[in-house]
């Protein structure tokens, strides 16, 4: 059976998550009930990530295989109708190898994380960005964040829920940006490396939160992490700022 | 009474428009309703510009006139924390003379259209901008756009049901930008006069978009505005890519 490789994005607002379960829409569940109006024999999909409750996708990728050989293009055009009026679309659809996983073929996985500072509520980014109400200082979180960077033991940033065999990862990038907007400013956390422990974004960037706003400093951030105790965490930040954004193959499988 | 000018931004999507109807929500009625928690004898408010159903701003502009002496800074959290949860956030408020009208003081009203050209169903723009899934030759957009620049009688591109006495507008500005997206392109048309006329952004904006998309020429632009016939404007496109951005004043009311 030919195998399919689909980047997808989502807003992950009226989802359970990625993960298929009984009771709760998913993304995943979507995405199969497309497909199977196309081939009803399909058997699933599986993804890059397995996104929480509430977080986007701007470049999750799922593979899946299918009876017919589809033009790539057709597929997408297909599932896309499909998927309406769910708030998911494939972007595009490659042909890959029948040895090909969108989840242990990926040699790195990219997040970013949109916080909005500004008084008033947000309206045309709400549920698209954290809101704070007050001032971060972008300098203090970019030291914090250094000190993330690197190969670690990262129990601290993880959920006790986590099912991975090590808390052990190297985190390749940490980067912090901001840049005005009217009458506030935004700050983009960007994160990379191979793979993620559950919660480990949103643990960062509810850390580094803490050290924009000044109730810690980078030696905090430090710390924690040396601490290797889910209690040395910072407040785990909420879900609806966060965008999976790529996943990375040694193949450049759809040629972006 | 002191005089109280408020900035205002909106999602459009729940509201019929800008404008109090008897049966149907407004921008309108879910401000007044948060400004008589504050206080119940508050007459209501006049903005700049009556949006339509759908579209959204950014910089809308009112006022009102209230009993008590107000800090402008407590009002605006105050109307905020009682807007919730309506898609409607008082930006900042300022104290004006008795004789400041939002409507009649302003000199220039500012609105900016969003196309989203890619071939996927939009999600995290859902709402927020117009999708084409053809390209457009922003060239070509710019100098069909050219052609309206100016004093003319804007009859073609003016609602049948508009009442302003006279269709005679001067269109300061139309600008037509255009930038790379994951997988498409996106358009911005930026649009500046003292006043406009009803649907006449929407009409520009359709109008720019038969001559991106080829279908028209610039010189049929000019043809269609010097017919000062209704039925010889483009398609009017939909309200939910519109945000007006911005109104100026003689004074710099906001301080920005």
């Amino acid at each position: 059976m030919p195998r399919y490789a689909l980047l997808i994005e989502y807003n992950g607002a009226p989802f359970s998550g990625w993960q298929r379960q009984k009771e709760h829409p998913s993304v995943q569940q979507a995405i199969e009930e497309a497909l199977r109006v196309l081939e009803p024999a399909c058997a699933g999909i599986a993804a890059a990530g397995r996104t929480d409750a509430g977080v986007h996708a701007m470049g999750q990728v799922a593979h899946c295989d299918l009876v017919k050989e589809w033009d790539p293009f057709r597929l997408s055009e297909a599932l896309n109708f499909h998927l309406k009026p769910a708030p998911v679309a494939i972007l595009k659809v490659a042909r890959v190898a029948d040895d090909w996983h969108a989840r242990f073929s990926a040699t790195e996985r990219r997040y970013m994380f949109r916080i909005v500072s500004r008084r008033a509520p947000l309206v045309h980014d709400a549920g698209l960005a954290w809101h704070v109400q007050h001032d971060l200082d972008v300098d203090a979180m970019q030291a914090g964040a250094d000190r993330l960077i690197g190969k670690h033991d990262f129990t601290t940033f993880r959920s006790t829920m986590c099912q991975a065999d090590s808390p052990v990862k190297t985190l390749d990038v940490a980067r912090v940006e901001a840049f005005d907007i009217p009458f506030g400013r935004e700050f983009r956390l960007y994160f990379q490396a191979r793979s993620f422990l559950h919660n480990q974004v949103r643990s960062f960037v509810g850390t580094l939160e803490r050290v924009g706003s000044g109730a810690w400093v980078a030696d905090d951030v430090t710390a924690a992490l040396e601490a290797r105790d889910r209690a040395a965490c910072g407040p785990v930040c909420p879900p609806h700022g966060l965008y999976l954004t790529g996943v990375q193959y040694p193949d450049d499988t759809f040629g972006t």
